[in-house]
């Protein structure tokens, strides 16, 4: 069933969703019929599930009601903070860690950045970012819309207020470095966590030593060099698994 | 360092690369010079270190000494099976399953696909998929190419000759089923896994029976729902944290 985020909080068992692109989508696109039912997530970031009531011109009334069904959220806030990259690749990594349950997503500058994008477009680039970002936490059937943000400055990372800081380096894989990943999420009950991921043509040693300065453990994410947009699906998935799938007990 | 496969046995200390398309690219294209070093595996999936000693006409010769880097092989066999889907998400599959380590990459035909291949393409699309392996295993280092396949007849799943059989279920997941992949792979030492993953519209009910009656597991992959080419990401990172990393025991 559809799931579609409403900029309003659903504070009674009727909801009157007016907003122009959903109505359309919903009601004009996709045809729904009175009785038919969706869900709706509300500002409250509360999951409802609602059965069309009636259509009066431009406004569908839902009979709603709240839903009881578990969380999709991960247990763990997780940031993924990627360089910048090409397009399609920003793109992809902001729809993949969204499904994957990232609570936040961050775009920055770095020395071996194919690119770095001008103040004047840095808007533009992230609304399209996060209108991906909506998208796919509508599909995946998240409770939030993960939030985009892009840091000019590198050494803004440094200034991520998270418990647990990571950045994935090449190296650390090459020198065959196996545990640090499973160390850091063995010795973490629920804070929150923050990987960050290199260009193709990686990090410099500066920028290593600097984060590692600053409260960063540098991980190996297995032998096979990933590229920029694999490692941090890697990383959310591996989270996903420590932290939502465990061994039956009995 | 760039790695390539040749299509010859390396035994002894020089390697004479006259394949005329790789000739081109290291040669003509990158323009490597004596003395520059590359990496080479051999058809016996041996890796060596290879620096260039001399050109002659078409041939470039190579002076090779078996490398003794560990390996990037996940210590067990994975085999990722996943529903035909639109050709990029098919090419990207291959491409990921192939950088996380995958050993077979099959596609195969379910009732829900939204797509088929013709008898008449089925070679043509797989030596497209086989290049796109070959790339991303010599591009993410690894020591062999994964092969790809294509199975005209769902059943023929029931007939991999595979230890642990795993069938991805969105239902698992949405029951709240958190157990089956960790209790799946905390039982298997080295046994070999078979990962199988359906299209967009998912498994009918008949395929998820006539799987699970034939040996397979149903697991869910966390509480997200997942698109079909992130779920295969997804277990095979799950399958290198748990193979290729380990806490540190001290």
């Amino acid at each position: 069933m559809e799931q579609y985020f409403v900029n309003k909080k659903i504070d009674s068992n009727e909801f009157n969703l007016d907003d122009k692109e959903q109505f359309k989508h919903i009601i004009t696109v996709l045809r729904h019929k009175i009785g038919d039912t969706i869900f709706l997530v509300d500002t409250e970031n509360d999951l409802f599930k609602a059965t069309l009531e009636s259509i009066e011109d431009k406004n569908a009334i839902f009979n709603v009601e709240k839903s009881n069904l578990p969380t999709t959220e991960l247990p763990v806030e997780v940031t993924i903070a990627c360089s910048l990259s090409k397009k399609d690749k920003i793109e992809w990594i902001t729809q993949k860690a969204t499904e994957l349950g990232a609570n936040k997503i961050i775009f920055f500058n770095s020395r071996y950045s194919i690119m770095t994008w001008k103040d004047n477009v840095v808007e533009k680039k992230l609304d399209r970012l996060r209108e991906i970002a909506k998208n796919a936490a509508q599909q995946s059937k998240r409770l939030i819309i993960p939030e985009v943000k892009f840091l000019k400055k590198f050494s803004q990372l440094n200034d991520l207020n998270v418990n647990v800081k990571l950045v994935a380096y090449e190296e650390s894989a090459k020198h065959g470095e196996t545990s640090a990943l499973a160390n850091a999420l063995s010795n973490n009950q629920n804070g929150s966590i923050v990987g960050v991921f290199g260009p193709e043509g990686g990090f410099s040693p500066d920028e290593i030593s600097e984060l590692t300065q600053n409260g960063y453990q540098s991980i190996g994410l297995g032998p096979r060099i990933l590229r920029a947009e694999t490692a941090p699906m890697y990383l959310l998935s591996v989270i996903s698994y420590k932290y939502e799938l465990r061994m039956n007990e009995e």
